[in-house]
């Protein structure tokens, strides 16, 4: 396994001294960003994306430091463990093969001797075949009309990343087919799509690994009754993404297909997947969720093999325990200069926080501190005019800055101002990384900034499924990457235990008092007591 | 003004004493929490809202001393001063008054000697009018079809608020108008809607106070070029929400009409103005939007007149100073369990980390430490399967949940495991909440929880319109009283400044390329002069 232990005692000193020199005046942003060899010397490119930390806090001793600590966490090696099937999900015995996917060499990969990329090839087969004869009309629903709305329930992991993509990718999508997604159980977001979506032409996408996940599961009852209601046949309006021999797979009988997930692939990692594979094949086509996938894979051959000086998810990995463990930023905003991309923080919240806000070590073992960072953004420019006031006079945090060089629609738009829309785009990202990094002194303390405030740009060439695909893998492998350095294992998420099990009890209480209505929740404390009273009343107190 | 000091040293020292004593082991919320007084001790209820912070990290004696700084702050004070029309905006020099908005008595609120209040009638007048007209089918494009699609063109304060409640109350939505948002000066935003409006029946609703807002007029620019291009007459497609003799004001003949904004009400405080009045008056009918505006004004009389010890907005605000400034939390999460209620928090996000992200105090003088928090969330039980991992086992941070006891839809969605979906979802907060605060002790530190997690809990009874006002409002004032205790100005927002004078210089060096293909970025530094060679080649370094 290597040394899980992160805060080896030289290296985590020697990182706090150059913590601590880096906060000096003449240390500052506006000092370490001068000269002409700045952004050449702190900025890499691979994988199709351009990754720029010149305006991150660091010096050529921080990074010299910080490659130390990569190599003394072996967090290479063990990301290579990962892609050749060890089992680094250690608490649950598990291999962490997305990587495997998107692979689309011929080259084996053995779980327990088994090699599982036919498996994983075999279900791209049958989404490309089921997809084609959905858009081809050979499958239809019930009354034989063709499926013009596809419907995902899924929650977590089982939505957040295709939401991201189909988002990104909306401008592509010309098969005819729009994309819902049903994730939470309350009944607003049932309703809300019911009253837009024609049940006669629906196709519901139920996903979960175990077919036992509560809002999932409450969900597809409800969508059940609903069509049998409207005297449709919900198993010829329903597929379903699950687990070999879970209740849901396909010997028993509930929709028209099943397609496989396997233990290998973890909820938040899953877009890849038929997760992904089958509302995006159908939303997009085939065709082009396949080109997604090959934009992850380049990704992945660049995190695999490129020499640690120019790794552009294991230096962005990096600087995420630089600024949080040393440099003490609570948080990270993630704010994307592309509308399509408005989706890409709350999958990279869910990809980030679920793998890596833990307390103890990948062995179980407490850390000294704990890991992980909140992150969170909206697109700019809007975030300017919204939160920025913070970023820029409140207490800082660094910012991952996303630029796109040729967007997804060229319209004759003119010049506003001498500039085009896109144009325009851009000089407010680079004014706000400039503003942030530089800061303005002024006698008036209210017109004062301070500056100093850290912040990295990402660059893509273009927005098509390639330059997405690349995104999401760019992100997948700097959250584990940051997990190795950290020594923490990002493939188990047990702090989501203790709610579920408490919800359990609740519920229990609930559906007593249904069956009984003298029942009082005798089972609860006397907080929960009054709410219970106060839900099953339907009035606010007083 | 009263005294803005707000570390008065004496109470300073005696709440740092309070959050060392509270820190202690016996301290735990699963200690305080105890007892059948706990939720009727530290909880309230007013203006229409049940307001419970039973688990937030208090005691009696710290809720005394809270109190005692809100009056040392003269927060009450001040808040009844902003009502009456005083310039609490003290940096430039203008009142507050978006509580007006929504008063629906004839008593006089005067600025500079001048009773306002009859002109916020008018503008509600000609909303109503004008929404009237276009729903009547008397005001059409310019081909004489009615209006189909209303597209607000703003950003920031000029469209957060209303989006968050045309998203909540989507439900009352049945004028068949659709409601979109441009308000990025990205082209995908404006293609996007675009490509599902039928620009003959859309009409635009162009909102900046100065009419001069950077976003808003490259867009108004394009829109003006798309429609004519079209040969659709931009002046009959285009309404303008702008101030008494701005660029975009009526006698400009810019549009059909013109609704009048006032210098008394910044953008973020504005839903309640005109800026939200006429998309909102439009998309629910202007009788809706008066509930809505009733609602707030129902707060409104709360947060004026109820004592501190029972005024929510107010002891939530005494909360996050707590929770900020002693506490040492250096973030909040609002998770509404309500689908509807999913652009809250962006919304929020805005309203209060642009008018609290602040380092100086209303005098302009340097704070200890910076004010305001991170806001961030997304609805649950969807952030039960996103972040709440690290919520419950990363770094602590105090939660807002919110709950709705009678959803807008009621279907008859049978019983899964014995609860209908309201129950189950309710299950989850409640469920959310427990675990955070008690915890739970395991002789395997993977599955230990800390617990000890602050939270509150929001109740609506309903999510009608007058809901949707209420917790606007409350978290208007909310914000309000914050700044107040912290003794900053929340009106302001110098912090955005220095990014657009940036943004400018870049621009111009865009504009020069534009013109001579030679220019080489003189003006910029040698980071932005390589971005600048990048976006004008199209290419990717390297």
């Amino acid at each position: 396994m290597g040394d899980y232990r992160f805060f080896h005692q030289r290296q985590h000193r020697r990182l706090v001294e150059r913590a601590l020199y880096l906060d000096r005046e003449d240390c500052h942003l506006r000092h370490l960003i001068r000269g002409d060899r700045r952004m050449a010397d702190f900025s890499a490119a691979g994988g199709g994306i351009f990754y720029d930390y010149s305006r991150q806090r660091v010096d050529e001793a921080t990074m010299a430091l910080l490659f130390e600590l990569a190599e003394a966490a072996a967090a290479t090696d063990r990301f290579a463990d990962m892609a050749h099937g060890k089992k680094v999900n250690v608490t649950e015995n598990r291999a962490a093969l997305h990587m495997a996917a998107r692979s689309f060499s011929d080259h084996p990969v053995r779980v327990d001797g088994h090699d599982i990329k036919p498996d994983l090839k075999a279900v791209r087969n049958q989404i490309k075949t089921f997809c084609d004869a959905v858009h081809g009309g050979e499958i239809t629903g019930s009354t034989g009309r063709s499926f013009r709305h596809v419907v995902v329930v899924g929650i977590g992991g089982s939505y957040l990343g295709t939401e991201f993509v189909a988002r990104a990718l909306e401008a592509f999508a010309d098969r005819d087919v729009s994309l819902e997604f049903l994730s939470n159980v309350d009944i607003h977001n049932f309703a809300s799509i019911w009253s837009r979506v024609d049940a006669e032409r629906t196709l519901w996408v139920v996903i979960s690994k175990s077919y036992t996940t509560a809002e999932t599961m409450a969900n597809e009852d409800l969508i059940r009754r609903t069509m049998q209601e409207r005297r449709l046949d919900p198993s010829k309006h329903l597929v379903t993404v699950t687990s070999k021999g879970s209740p849901g797979d396909g010997d028993a009988g509930r929709g028209l297909a099943s397609f496989h997930m396997f233990d290998f692939i973890g909820g938040r990692y899953s877009v890849t997947s038929a997760v992904g594979g089958v509302p995006l094949g159908l939303y997009l086509g085939y065709d082009r969720f396949e080109r997604f996938l090959k934009g992850a894979e380049a990704m992945d051959r660049h995190a695999l093999e490129a020499p640690p000086e120019q790794n552009l998810p294991l230096i962005a990995a990096l600087l995420t325990v630089w600024n949080t463990s040393f440099l003490g930023y609570p948080q990270t905003a993630i704010i994307p200069y592309a509308s399509p991309l408005s989706r890409l923080t709350p999958h990279v919240q869910q990809l980030n926080m679920e793998s890596n806000g833990k307390s103890v070590d990948a062995l179980g073992r407490p850390l000294a501190q704990p890991a992980g960072t909140v992150v969170f953004g909206e697109p700019g420019t809007n975030a300017q005019h919204s939160f920025f006031q913070l970023a820029h006079q409140g207490k800082a945090f660094p910012i991952d800055f996303i630029g796109v060089l040729n967007p997804q629609y060229r319209m004759d738009e003119g010049a506003f101002k001498g500039v085009g829309h896109q144009q325009e785009l851009w000089a407010n990202l680079l004014a706000q990384a400039t503003a942030l990094a530089m800061g303005q002194a002024s006698g008036d303390p209210a017109r004062s900034f301070s500056g100093n405030r850290p912040s990295s740009i990402i660059v893509l060439e273009n927005l098509d499924p390639e330059d997405v695909g690349r995104l999401l893998a760019f992100y997948e492998a700097r959250t584990i990457f940051e997990a190795f350095i950290w020594g923490i294992n990002p493939f188990d998420q047990f702090g989501v235990e203790l709610g579920k099990v408490t919800a359990g009890v609740i519920r229990g209480e609930m559906a007593a008092r249904n069956q009984n209505p003298e029942h009082d929740f005798d089972a609860v404390d006397a907080i929960n007591r009054r709410y219970l009273r106060m839900i099953f009343s339907g009035r606010l107190p007083g």
